[in-house]
Parts: C-alpha cells; sequence; structure tokens
C-alpha cells in the first residue's frame, strides 16, 4: 500500500533482483527505515529481532532468506542449515515453519547451481500468494462494506473497528483485516476506522494507525476500553479482526482484548467479521479451548516506549515498582460471537459444517 | 490505609490542627509528596491542579478548604467568594459543589468570629462520614469475599478485578471498590487483586497498584485487554469496580472500559460488583442514556508519561503525528450486568425497586 504516495510491500526485492528490503517495524511509527537483507545472517537477525512481524510477513522474509543463503552456500549442508536457522528465528511462528519447510522441499529436488534461482522464484511465489489471498479477502470484505455503505444516509461513512495489526504490515501487500479497509478506499467507498491502541505492544497505535494514514484511510485512535461505548452509541458499524489460528468449529484466537470487542459487538447488533486466510484455519483443533495462550514478558505492560517532544524514543516504566503484571498475548473469541470469517474463497459461518464445506475438510 | 507502613488519608490535618494536607497525586506512582495547603488558594489549586481527584476527596478537600478561607477573611462576603472559588475549581465535580454548599450554609447563622473553628468542624464531619461510608462498604463487600472464600480450596486467594482507581485515593480513606479488599486483608482473608491499568490516564497501573502494594495487598497489574481472557480461564472470582453516578434503575456511569469487564462477567458467570455510595445514586436520573457522557482531550491517548531508566518523568507520544484520536472518559454499564449495588447500608439489586426500598425513595 501507499507511504508519502509510494507503493511499498512489507518485503521486497531491490533493483538489482537479489537484495530482500524489508521495513525497520521496531521503529515505526516514529521513523521509516527500510533495511537491505544480503545474507542468510541478515534475514535471520530481521526475523529475530522483529523488523518484521505478523505471520505471513514472517514466513515470506523467511523464504526470501532462503534465496539469499543459496547464493552464498547452495549445498546440501548449505540448504539444511539456512532452514534450520531461518525455522529457529521465531521459535513459535507456524508460518515461519512452514514457509522454510516448502521452499526447502522445493530446493531439494534442485542442483545446486541452480538453487538460488529456484529459492527465489519459490519465494516470489509465495509472496504473490499471500498478495492474491489477501486481495481475495479484500474483494469479499469490501461487499460487506458496499452493503453497509449503501444503507447509511449518502456521504457517511461507514465506521469499522478494528483491533492490533493485521495490515499490509503484517503480510506483503493488502493485510487481512485491512484489505477491505483499503478496497474499500480505493473504490471510492466512504470509511472511517476507529484503530483500537492494542495495549500491551500498542500495534493498532504505533502501525494499524500509521499505514491507514500513509494510505490515506480516514482514522481515529482509541483506547481498547472506548470500543464497547462507541458501539453501545451506534458509532461502529462492523467489526473486522485478523486471527492468529481458528479452531475447526470457528472459535478465533487472536490479540488479547479481542474477546471483549465481540462480546461488545454482539450486545450491540454490531457485526463482527475475522478476516481469515485459510492457512490460519486449523481443522486438526476441534475448538478454542485447546489453544495454549502464550504469556509474554511483564516488562510490555510495565513500560512503554515513545518519542519525547524533542525526537528522541525513550521507554518510561508506567507502573510503581514492586508491582507484578501478567501478560497474556492472545484471547480467545467463541464462534457463537463470531458474525463470518471473510476467507479468500468468501465468507464462511463461524461453524464446523460451513468450514468443512468450504475447505473440503 | 497505610504507606511504608503509616497510615495515611486522601486529606488530613497537620499536628497544628488547621493545616490541611494532601497528597500531589499527579507525581504518583513514581514519588510520594504531600503538600500543605494553608489557604485558600492552595486548596483551590490543589483541586484544580489535580494533586487531589476523585468525587469524594475533592468535596472533602474542598470543605477543607472552606475552613482554611474562613481564618483569613470570615465575613459574609469572604465566605460567598470562598463558595464561588472552590465550587469552580473543577466545574464538572458534582460532590466539589455539594461538599462546598453544604459547609457555606453551615457558617450563614454563625457569627464571624466562629465561623473558621465551624468551618473545620464542618469539614471534620463531612471527612468523617465519607470515611463511615466507606468502611460500611467495606462491611458488605467483607461478607460477598467471605462466601466465595469459603467456597475455594484453603490458603487459595480470592482473586478480585477491578478498573480504575475507586481506591483510598479517590476518597478520605478506605476507598469504595477497595474498601471490601483493605477489610478482607486486614482480617486475613487471601485476597489477589487484578488491577486493570485503566487507559488512558492509567489511574489502575499508576494509583491503584500503588495503594494495594503500599497496604501490602497482593495484586498483579494488567493491561484492559486481559480481562476477558483472564475471566475465561477462570482467574477471577468477582469484579467490584467504583462508580461516577448510578441511575435509578441500576444503569451504572464508570470509567470508560467497565461495560467491557461487565459483559465479560456476565459471559463467563463472574459476580459484578459496583460499589456505590448511596450520594453517587441519581434517583432524579430514569437510566444511563440520558448520562452525557464527557469527551477528554486527545492528548491523554496518544501522549504517557513515566519514569525513565535514570528516574525522570518524561511524556512521549505514541501515535503517528497527524494521526486523530478520540477519549470518551466514562461508559455506561446497564444494569442488566450488575450483579448488585454494594452501599453503606448494604447490597441491593441494580433496579429501580430495590434501589427505591433502600433508600426510601
Amino acid at each position: 500500500m501507499l507511504v508519502d504516495g509510494k507503493p511499498y510491500r512489507g518485503v521486497f526485492l531491490g533493483e538489482d533482483r537479489h537484495s530482500v528490503h524489508v521495513i525497520d517495524q521496531t521503529l515505526l511509527p516514529h521513523r521509516l527505515a527500510t533495511r537491505r537483507l544480503e545474507t542468510l545472517d541478515e534475514a535471520v537477525d530481521a526475523i529475530a529481532r522483529m523488523w518484521v512481524r505478523g505471520a505471513p510477513l514472517i514466513g515470506a522474509t523467511a523464504a526470501y532468506g532462503m534465496a539469499l543463503a543459496m547464493r552464498a552456500d547452495p549445498s546440501d549442508t548449505g540448504l539444511a542449515l539456512a532452514a534450520l536457522r531461518l525455522a529457529e528465528a521465531r521459535p513459535t511462528a507456524v508460518n515461519l515453519a512452514w514457509a522454510v519447510e516448502r521452499v526447502r522441499t522445493a530446493l531439494e529436488a534442485v542442483a545446486p547451481p541452480k538453487r538460488a534461482a529456484a529459492a527465489l522464484q519459490a519465494a516470489n511465489a509465495l509472496a504473490e500468494e499471500d498478495v492474491a489471498i489477501n486481495s481475495a479477502i479484500g474483494d469479499h470484505g469490501l461487499g460487506l462494506i458496499r452493503l453497509i455503505a449503501s444503507r447509511k444516509p449518502a456521504g457517511e461513512p461507514v465506521n469499522i473497528l478494528t483491533h492490533c495489526n493485521a495490515g499490509w504490515l503484517a503480510t506483503v501487500d493488502w493485510g487481512t483485516a485491512t484489505a477491505p479497509i483499503y478496497k474499500a478506499v480505493d473504490s471510492g467507498v466512504a470509511v472511517h476506522v476507529w484503530v483500537d491502541e492494542t495495549r500491551p505492544r500498542n500495534q493498532g497505535a504505533s502501525l494499524t494507525a500509521w499505514e491507514l494514514g500513509n494510505h490515506g484511510v480516514p482514522h481515529t485512535v482509541v483506547v481498547d476500553n472506548a470500543g464497547g461505548h462507541l458501539m453501545a452509541r451506534g458509532m461502529v458499524d462492523l467489526v473486522i479482526v485478523g486471527t492468529d489460528r481458528v479452531a475447526a468449529n470457528g472459535d478465533v484466537c487472536n490479540k488479547i482484548g479481542t474477546y471483549l470487542k465481540a462480546l461488545a459487538a454482539h450486545d450491540n447488533g454490531v457485526p463482527f467479521y475475522v478476516a481469515a486466510p485459510s492457512p490460519s484455519i486449523d481443522f486438526e483443533l476441534a475448538d478454542g479451548s485447546g489453544i495454549p495462550i502464550e504469556f509474554r514478558g511483564p516488562k510490555e505492560v510495565t513500560h512503554i516506549s515513545g518519542v519525547t517532544q524533542d525526537g528522541r524514543v525513550e521507554t518510561v516504566r508506567l507502573t510503581p515498582e514492586g508491582s507484578p503484571a501478567l501478560n497474556p498475548g492472545f484471547d480467545v473469541t467463541p464462534a457463537r460471537l463470531v458474525t463470518a470469517l471473510i476467507t479468500e474463497r468468501g465468507l464462511a459461518g463461524a461453524n464446523r459444517a460451513a468450514l468443512a464445506a468450504m475447505f473440503g475438510r
């Protein structure tokens, strides 16, 4: 999507057609800096330091990391080592292991001298697939937004609430939850986005607001506490969030706090949609009760970073010394609170039968 | 309650029995500093600068401010002027106008030379009433906590979630929502408190955590997004929050985000209690729909203050430049989500009949 009028992707090739470029997302929203990756080490670093984050983007970056590795050492040992190092760059990311394994398998049958080119081709294909999936989610979601727009007085924007960052910064392009929003803006449908700041890591305030603003999408940042009130007062037409994992019955695991917004949407008759690319649907998982919830470090709660008046990025402590903090990273929204999943194949009810029928499982 | 083992109140007299002492709460949790107020001007300032906040504490401080004013100028003009200036120190605080008017009325019939002593007496009475109301709320709430404790395995603490600061720092002593918690701890009932940080002003992380920690109450700070997950996983036994205003039908206006926690409590069968001193019940207000919700400045959302590693208090911007923010200060929790109100007269159902019967309205 656009940044300062220039189209960007989460990961892209340089003009030399082999160097890999990513945005250092740890500096957003205060500074835009792209990083050029030339080696396996640099690709591993970009993932481990969270310059790139978001499951699809991590996967695509790792795939390009395989291509960088093959330029330096396309031997069988080099291939095995690169796959191992990249897969371990972030231990919990499922897409990462999947993407690395996909490229590794594709290269096994290729003679070493041709592996660099084949890896680049495989990475490009994987990236383009992500873009196509998100674009299709965007098209299906756009239909929903258009329908709501048609029922509103002319010129009144459709108010969409989103939580966390399921935007293009988390993918190669379009994002998942944001794809319908960008499609709407690009086709002239008036929208306005309520951006949950999404404590503790504030991906909404720092990433979603940044990418929406740069693409020219009208938006307003709110604290996570505000969404219920906005819905109760008729200020939200629909909610669209992303997901880390959907269970076979439609239960949705997503960033902590999603469940609270789903409850408020349900209580106020506001449709609650989950943008769910099919790779995020786990048909092996019967329901959400079995999803282990990651507890992250307490410092994300007790401390926060921002930019000072004189432009320095500074970290400050918010809590009293000695007060402990607990930091669950995700929660599970029961399928009964989900109006529908927006997948690349279309809208699916958040239930076993609908999902199984749509994906032939 | 205790700070460093020493009993404190939100407002108290010095050893000279006339100077008024408050804590500069804008410095908490990073620094404890009490301020000595000697004049009307200083009392007005303490309220206007939010050294003291919380409706009951503002009211009590204003009452003491009347006593300070009467020491300098007990004339009728002096009385009228003091009442006017104090009542306008924070325009929206209902308790403030009520407390000032109460002291002013009591002094009208008193001869000027005796007004300073009478004002001090009136302020003391008002402060002691606040303490008595909160203590009674604490006793009634303690009954609820004991009941839950009796059903839990021995030694397991009762887990209480609270939102914002309805603690002793918002009152003269005990607090409202915290009174049952302090009573429990003081009587040896094991409790543990989940403290919602309560964005945007973070009164939970900065005030509630501080006062609980200082009184030796086991507690853990969580982001506002976490409560739904904690309840879904059985980690919360009950919720106790305060209130700014209760409508005649039991709808509860409280800090933004309270409604979301009430929804989660309801969805998980967790009792949701509101500590409501009778002065906060507005029998003239039919229901919550008519409560005007204050929108505060966006800077509370876009910026935050904390302490740096080298001990400086610093304000940092969290959002991208150019991203607007909206900042509703309160929300309304419908009575149907409230298990009961804890008043100084006992538990009352959150409905018109129960409230009218208990308070004879």
